[in-house]
């Protein structure tokens, strides 16, 4: 039931097709961390459990590690003494580490887009200067015209 | 007393309407920030209290934990065991990691924006050509008209 | 054999000549991330040894500390205590926050890089109608000459 | 003699007025980081002799700690316990998050305009266009004029 809920909360976050790239990549990122953290507590207490001086025993524990170990907080309370209980927090560190590099590269994204935005009206600008030359030089070619075709006619 | 002066601290902050996105954005996180580490250091020792191997007990304790979650430094000489200390640890953790992701962010649109007005003088430049090209065209023009102007004045 | 495997490792992420310099530069610096853990597990057993209130004293720990130490989680189960020690712990860390900080920049950059491309769609647009105008000025010349050439004749 | 020295390195490292904003900026952050760790050392060992349960005793630990600090490690195996110390410590941690948000900036900043000269590139095809069309322009009101001064003379 939980993988399913997972399942269908990343489908959620990453199915928008409108979204640009940055904010669909932070989304995903979050959604995988979630998902490795609660994935990750379940399977550490396993992983520990058994272990001669294994401190991670229950779910409850393990969530609060996680959370710990994922922000890189890392108290020193909790912590993996087995080889698998290591893998799983190694995992967790790195995926915690990217998902907060992604939210950062999102917000900075975020940011310098809206800041371009003046610049785009000052594209849009040069573009219009472009059509208004473009018109005024087909007006004088028109006027050109009407005289060669005056002169033609007064004679 | 303290909520009301810190509404205003968020106020004063958010306040500016002129000022950019990113350093709203930067300056706002900065300021709940502050508000979560100083209600959050508040709210633990009350979560904290009467359990059996707590040791966050003093409000000048719980402050320099909040320092150390926040900054995801985590000594460990002070951590919740609580599971209402601990979601307020987590709030915490998270809070203070997108403030630091949002002042990276912030410092990077400004660098970017330092860099790209090099490139506004080049695109000024562009623009002052063009404008340069359509009066040139168009002193063209009119010599032209006074020249059939003239040959009809001639004969 | 370690030693030659690693620099092919980093020969093979940096050897890429088309690729652009923020995907280099993150490939490279996870590349040197990784050697460095490898090296500094190796060297600071070695430089532990002996040490009395020394914890670090397989490779197995050594390694799992370099993990914590390089992404900054630092639970305090194991921490170097002589000055060999501590110096590959700093250049540990220095090197892994330097990482997760090339990591960041390069997703900005490949963000800001998705987003612009819309804006390069208009710049393609603005050649264009340059191009457009160029073509249709010169086709009044044209019909200019064949007016003037028309009245030679007819005369 | 020390500050003397720092501020020596922070004129020398500040005082290249040719170098970009985000390069100062990352450089001056990395310089005002060594100084807060040198000094703070020094000052968190005064800060904490006589506090009955003080562990950070020493200079060569002071400095250790303070590296722990500033990079977010924290293995708490040292850490301040009194009031000045920890002031002296979230000062610390402070400036080093700080930099390490500077230097991941200023790293987009160096990603960013490298990806952008393509565009530049594309700026000046655009504007060496603009010039070849006004010459072109030019040249065919020479014509269109030579034209009209051949049918005066032949009459």
């Amino acid at each position: 039931m939980l993988p399913g809920f997972l399942a269908r909360a990343v489908e959620v976050l990453l199915g928008r097709e409108g979204r640009s790239l940055h904010l669909k990549a932070a989304g995903g990122a979050t959604a995988v961390l979630a998902v490795a953290m609660l994935l990750g507590s379940w399977a550490v207490v396993d992983a520990e459990q058994g272990a001669p001086r294994a401190n991670l025993k229950t779910y409850p524990q393990a969530l609060w590690w996680s959370i710990e170990t994922a922000t890189t907080v890392g108290y020193g309370d909790f912590y993996p003494v087995t080889l698998g209980g290591r893998l799983i927090g190694a995992v967790m560190m790195v995926v915690g580490i990217t998902t907060y590099g992604m939210v950062t590269a999102a917000l900075a994204t975020w940011f310098v887009g809206r800041e371009q935005k003046r610049r785009h009206h000052l594209a849009h600008a040069a573009r219009e200067l472009s059509e208004e030359t473009a018109h005024a030089l087909h007006e004088r070619f028109d006027r050109l015209e009407r005289m060669m075709a005056g002169r033609s006619e007064e004679r």
